[in-house]
């Protein structure tokens, strides 16, 4: 039986990998490695760094492949997304079928967690549901950046006995939720945050950009204090970097 | 200057660790190992065995210290948090002070992410805040049950676009949050879920306690099809080990 791997390896920083990845990454035979085009080379060159750094047997191949443009001007956004996912899965398919043997082990590296906002599990559970190509699937799990954002801030993202969200950019603008007083904010190619209005400094914002990366970038305050600073500081390193990959701990003080 | 860490060390399994903890671990003189009670001994005894597992050098001490109970009859919940971790500060105190030289380097072992509602972080921040003792504090993220659950469950605990609340059992039991589809509980040990009134079938559960260990017990299916056999499978559970750890994520099916 084929078997298909997705294996969180953490924020950037190869040192987020556990014993347990380590373990999974040398019973592979072909990572596939997907590449999202030019500006995120850097992903690309930090994923062979890992297998490079990890794989004690050199036995294994890769297979790079250019993954489909997202149409990131489509208003209606799940559509958008649930459209790009099959045309994913038609790729992965074939990369399955056709890259591994009837025993073959394929592996997906996957940032961060798979849990998080990763769309590779639903992925491969579209292909899995179409039935052309039978495999056995393992999720490992892996460091995720908002664990990171929290350990180098060194906060919590739970207060005691309080609940926290994990929400998007497109979600927050539509407002602050009414039942979380910590909100960890994930996807925000907007500083949605700034559409808060604070004028009672009634928020304290955790912010972080590229972190456990040597690009690592950090800003803690009052929100309306920090708002403009964080603005810049993201527009400057996108412009550098080519992209970002930031999140944020917004947290209400307390009464 | 004194060094504390708190070590995020995964959900049982030591193949949790990161690369990153266990260089950390490495770095340590003193691990304060924290008893919270006879029951609890396989826990004290899974640090240690992570300890000699991963650490090259011999030469660290352990210091082992009781947790003071805490008042779990009490009615403010957070009064008796607060209590108790006012309690917990006066001992972690005196072993940063007693235990650790000038340049001396100390570690928590925290089960699971110390982002996500562990009390340690916030007892050393108390114990900053009252200055008697100076030391860095350093915070190494971990691989939390919950990641560890969706990896086994082979679900993600996001969908497309929304966002994923994380609470407790007590708030659950006031009832499902108003504006996620996705809720992950934690510290439950009334089987919460219960009380959701589900008549139209409108909920999935998909359950775990020791997730990762040898012990690891998973449920998943209609919600209001498997709360008996899970309210079974935990108390039996409890019963023969002294001791659970369980959560679960509880999925409002799509419309």
């Amino acid at each position: 039986m084929r078997r298909v791997l997705l294996i969180g390896i953490g924020a950037g920083d190869p040192e987020h990998l556990t014993v347990q990845a380590i373990k999974a990454l040398n019973a592979v035979d072909v990572f596939f490695i997907v590449d999202k085009g030019d500006d995120k080379q850097d992903l690309v060159r930090l994923r062979k760094e890992i297998c490079d750094r990890y794989v004690e047997n050199a036995s294994y191949r890769m297979v790079e492949v250019r993954d489909p443009e997202r149409d990131r001007a489509a208003s209606a956004y799940r559509a958008a997304v649930e459209d790009w996912r099959r045309r994913r899965a038609d790729i992965y398919e074939t990369l399955i079928q056709d890259e591994l043997g009837e025993e073959g082990r394929g592996a997906f590296l996957v940032w961060g967690d798979p849990s998080l906002y990763d769309s590779t599990l639903a992925i491969v559970d579209e292909i899995l549901a179409r039935g052309n190509v039978a495999f056995e699937l393992e999720v490992v799990p892996g460091i995720s950046s908002i664990q990171v954002l929290a350990a180098k801030h060194r906060v919590t993202l739970t207060r005691v006995g309080r609940p926290v969200q994990i929400t998007t950019g497109r979600l927050l603008s539509a407002g602050f939720p009414a039942e979380a007083d910590d909100v960890v904010v994930m996807l925000d190619a907007d500083c949605s945050f700034r559409q808060l209005a604070d004028d009672e400094g009634e928020f304290d914002i955790y912010w972080g950009a590229y972190v456990g990366t040597e690009h690592e970038l950090l800003v803690a305050g009052e929100l309306s204090a920090v708002t403009d600073e964080i603005e810049r500081i993201r527009s400057e390193a996108r412009a550098m970097n080519g992209w970002i990959m930031d999140s944020y701990l917004l947290r209400r003080r307390s009464p």
